[in-house]
């Protein structure tokens, strides 16, 4: 039960940004333009009821990327009805240097362009109907996903990284061999001397020393 | 419209196993056990009427690994109102070697175990109502997400492994060139002459020298 009230209070402090379109509506008769108001109001309200931050609700604009960079949100919730894939892009494009959560609660039946909004970063796609108990899962498993899959983009990328690292410091090491007759172990000492000395890491070092044999060859 | 009906044709296609206890009940006085054989009755409904096929409905037994590993299923749908722990432990060790995409249908409100889900590779985790509409969408963002997370894992892997290959090369080198005192490209050149002799990978013949210098000195 600790654990639960622990991770709970975690969550009711996680700041929330909803991107929605306007809820004032100025034509009563437009039918989908009310009911798209009401539902939007309802999910602010599940929100705030379920306990969340909901820091600020923003319009799908090209404004959009300041303001998210501004508020420092922890999860972005898109609601749109049927502009799903406009909204999306304009989230999408906001986030794409600081990667977020992203749900997305849509009515739209059209699931093709799923394994786009995944691709770009989309941790949850619920379509149809939003009761205000079903809105604190949908956000731990968004946020679950999203710690998850950051997890396997770091690990892909430190590993990448070390390649990238070990294929410039051998080429630089083949270098001074090649140049001034080292052996292998000695032209790695040279590298890690220098690298010390300058306060430097190794691949930096090795890199120079590379772009500096282009300069002078 | 012709990439959409290309998708829902591969996705009518796609092999499904629901896991759920028993629809027998046994007391029709007990309403929880009512209750989920009609819901889990209704999802199987669901199911066949947006053309998926459905090819077992399995339970949650020591048994499931083999049936799995026959059925060779697309996706695998735990159906589990409040034993959803238990049932997801035997999915996901019936999955350990062959990871397979899991969605997670439960009642259960407790989400403390979400991230545990996610961790072990369940692909949604949808908690509390289910209509027969939100059944594609919500297998799609679970088949979308399962492979766009087999794609960062190979992208890891291959990165790791390249990296580890690379080590291990280089390591057969250095040991060739302090024992038969050549250079480093002479001993890259004997690697690779060894490799292409025997149809062996640069990394296979260079963890073989490895081995045997270990056993020989």
């Amino acid at each position: 039960m600790k654990s639960k009230s622990q991770k709970n209070k975690k969550h009711e402090a996680l700041k929330i940004v909803v991107v929605a379109p306007d809820l004032d509506v100025q034509d009563m008769g437009d039918d989908h333009a009310v009911s798209q108001a009401k539902r939007s109001r309802a999910l602010r309200i599940g929100l705030l009821e379920s306990g969340f931050n909901l820091i600020a609700t923003l319009p799908a604009d090209v404004f959009l990327s300041d303001r998210i960079h501004q508020l420092q949100p922890d999860l972005i919730i898109v609601d749109a009805e049927s502009e799903a894939r406009d909204a999306l892009e304009h989230v999408v494009f906001a986030t794409r240097d600081e990667r977020r959560p992203i749900v997305l609660f849509t009515d739209d039946n059209d699931t093709t362009h799923v394994r786009d909004a995944v691709a770009v970063g989309v941790s949850a796609y619920i379509v149809d109907g939003l009761s205000s108990t079903r809105i604190r899962p949908i956000l731990d498993v968004a946020m679950a996903r999203f710690e998850y899959e950051e997890r396997l983009r770091d690990e892909r990328d430190d590993a990448r990284h070390a390649l990238q690292e070990r294929t410039v410091v051998d080429r630089a090491k083949a270098l001074l061999m090649e140049r001034q007759g080292l052996s292998e172990k000695d032209a790695f000492t040279k590298l890690r001397k220098i690298a010390m000395d300058k306060g430097l890491k190794m691949a930096e070092v090795a890199q120079r020393t590379l772009d500096m044999a282009d300069l002078l060859s």
